[in-house]
């Protein structure tokens, strides 16, 4: 994402950060009628499952091809939805926009930077330069951050959500009946319960956790946001001693929502965001965990390194003002044994990992120590 | 140190960092119609033994008491004589000056920001309260950086030398009438002729080369930067499977040369300066020699983390404009187990380790991961 705060300076001066948590609330969903009925959701910042619209928010019908996801592999929160689409299967319901690593003070851009699979500075399906056009063509007042993930009805080119938390949800429980054969169930009915308040946690003191530390206009601000970073990471570090995934033996959302925080810790948040107790590297069992899900179909094969890294650094000026995109760090121990196994468990339960990344979503080469599979020969 | 170059800005946009290595390059010596008579070193950014004087430098003679060592904790060119100092047990004839570990735009200076062991913001033996005066006491129009260490004639007030590389040579070969007792030979006869291409090779590529990524004013000299550094870090990993030590099986001047900068690589150096191929703790006989160092007597008591992690990321506003100052790493595990017995060798050779640091220089609690012994009883 990226909020209309941080669109503008990103460090607030003698301030902690505060992360707007205001979005467009509109849900594409299976029986819009249906949803229009149920309650209004409670207040919530990690989305819910089973309740109706938010004051003022519309219902959209799920359909094939209408709908256009716009998610910069940068972004963690856009990477949730790049995940939970392909360990779904739902590429070719719902299609992919994707924007550059960078953006303007006003707009993430569809501008590639020079990237062969995005011919021109627009994006090839909505025709924008500028994803502000597609917010633009929805509310042409639109006051706040242009952020991703953002779902684009493609018809009006207008932006249908950037509810981030509510999108994943939302594709495991609307978009069912065109899941993939095999695809994992994420919000399995018998976990839910233990699952929000883990989701809840890994989103205050992780997720955000990370951006409060960088973020942080003084050094109270920061030492206050540092300790409470550790002290979850530690939780979690014990919390993964015994299960496999975050909640079972089964990879559900809980664990989607953490690995894009995890996969770029030793990349970006250790040096740029200060978060260096020690890098993730350094702690046994989730390192070992994030590099389990790393290599797992669909976790792994959505990471950019490259793209994630020149984001962070070249974006935030206000803590990075020579705009220089580390070298490091050496990215091979992604592929190491985890050794996780042993705690048995399965990543897809009774179902199956997702195929190959469709050609033109492959992360370039170089850009992830993943080996491309061979493209695949033309006929 | 701080050069000239980096009291304005530390990073020039556009070009690669190059250091200033023009000093004041008068000697302390303990026969000055000897030295004088000497042939003139050839040029030399690392010093050199038994030349005499570079052109239009003086000699002074070795006096014990008459001269202050101003060294900032902060600075590894200034740590190396802390070092040296105290492994030759030179704390008796030579007094210890200490500037905080942030300076002005224009100057070290002496206000330790609220050590208690420094009352006031003046040296107490000089009476200065920034060491630009000390310079301007010797040179009233001293055009270049303010940089520590510096060696100050007492009586007068005024910097006999800054030339670091030089100073830690002469405390060895000109003072050696007033080493302790059991104090080592760091610059062993035998060994002098390999040692050279070492010490010269870690101060281009690893003490100067963190700083050439750090200061980098373009991605293209940072990539080149970066390179080179780990290139020598390479070497040194290997170098050191063998041997101890750097050169031969006991204790250097080379070895302190190099500590140093590992010193304050991952506290400082992998995050702010970028050098994050991969952390010190990440190579397995580099970190095993570093803290093998760190452990021997002399070398980790002189290090202040507090007052190094302050130094670099409240001084380098042009790359840390919030001055926030990291948390980490974690210090402890500095103290860990380093094995290097096993290779043979011992530190001190024939002679001892120096005796416990003198009660005020000490490193205060809570600024290393050193448990601080005792201090003496008052009788």
């Amino acid at each position: 994402m990226t909020n209309e705060q941080a669109m503008g300076g990103y460090v607030t001066g003698g301030q902690a950060f505060e992360r707007d948590t205001q979005y467009i609330e509109d849900r594409i969903v299976a029986d819009p009628a249906a949803v229009r009925a149920l309650p209004a959701p409670p207040p919530s910042k990690i989305g819910s499952v089973g309740y109706g619209l938010a004051p003022d928010a519309e219902a959209w019908p799920v359909e094939p091809g209408r709908y256009r996801l716009v998610a910069a592999a940068a972004c963690p929160w856009a990477n949730r939805t790049l995940i939970v689409r392909r360990l779904l299967g739902l590429e070719h319901v719902i299609s992919l926009g994707r924007p550059g690593p960078v953006h303007d003070a006003r707009s993430w851009t569809f501008d590639r930077e020079g990237s062969p699979d995005n011919a021109g500075d627009v994006d090839p399906v909505l025709g924008t330069a500028r994803l502000q056009q597609n917010y633009f063509a929805r509310f042409p007042d639109y006051p706040r951050g242009i952020t991703v993930p953002a779902i684009v009805d493609v018809p009006s080119g207008g932006v249908v959500t950037n509810d981030y938390p509510q999108i994943t949800l939302d594709f495991s429980t609307q978009w069912r009946p065109f899941h993939r054969d095999g695809a994992p169930d994420l919000l399995p009915q018998d976990r839910l319960s233990q699952m929000w308040p883990v989701i809840e946690r890994v989103f205050t003191e992780i997720n955000n956790g990370v951006y409060r530390c960088g973020f942080a206009g003084s050094q109270e601000a920061y030492d206050a946001a540092y300790a409470r970073l550790w002290e979850a990471m530690d939780w979690l570090e014990e919390r993964l001693a015994g299960s496999r995934y975050l909640v079972g033996d089964t990879i559900t959302e809980a664990d989607v929502r953490l690995f894009t925080t995890l996969v770029r810790f030793d990349a970006v948040y250790h040096g740029h965001f200060k978060t260096n107790r020690n890098k993730l590297a350094e702690m046994d069992r989730l390192w070992a965990y994030a590099r389990d899900l790393f290599q797992t179909p669909g976790f792994g094969d959505t990471v950019d390194f490259a793209q994630i890294k020149r984001h962070y650094y070249a974006t935030h000026t206000d803590i990075n003002p020579t705009r220089i995109v580390p070298a490091g760090p050496e990215l091979s121990n992604w592929l190491e044994p985890h050794g996780r196994e042993r705690l048995g468990g399965s990543p897809f339960g009774d179902g199956t990992p997702p195929g190959p990344v469709p050609e033109e979503e492959r992360v370039p080469e170089g850009h992830t120590p993943l080996e491309s599979p061979d493209p695949p020969r033309s006929a």
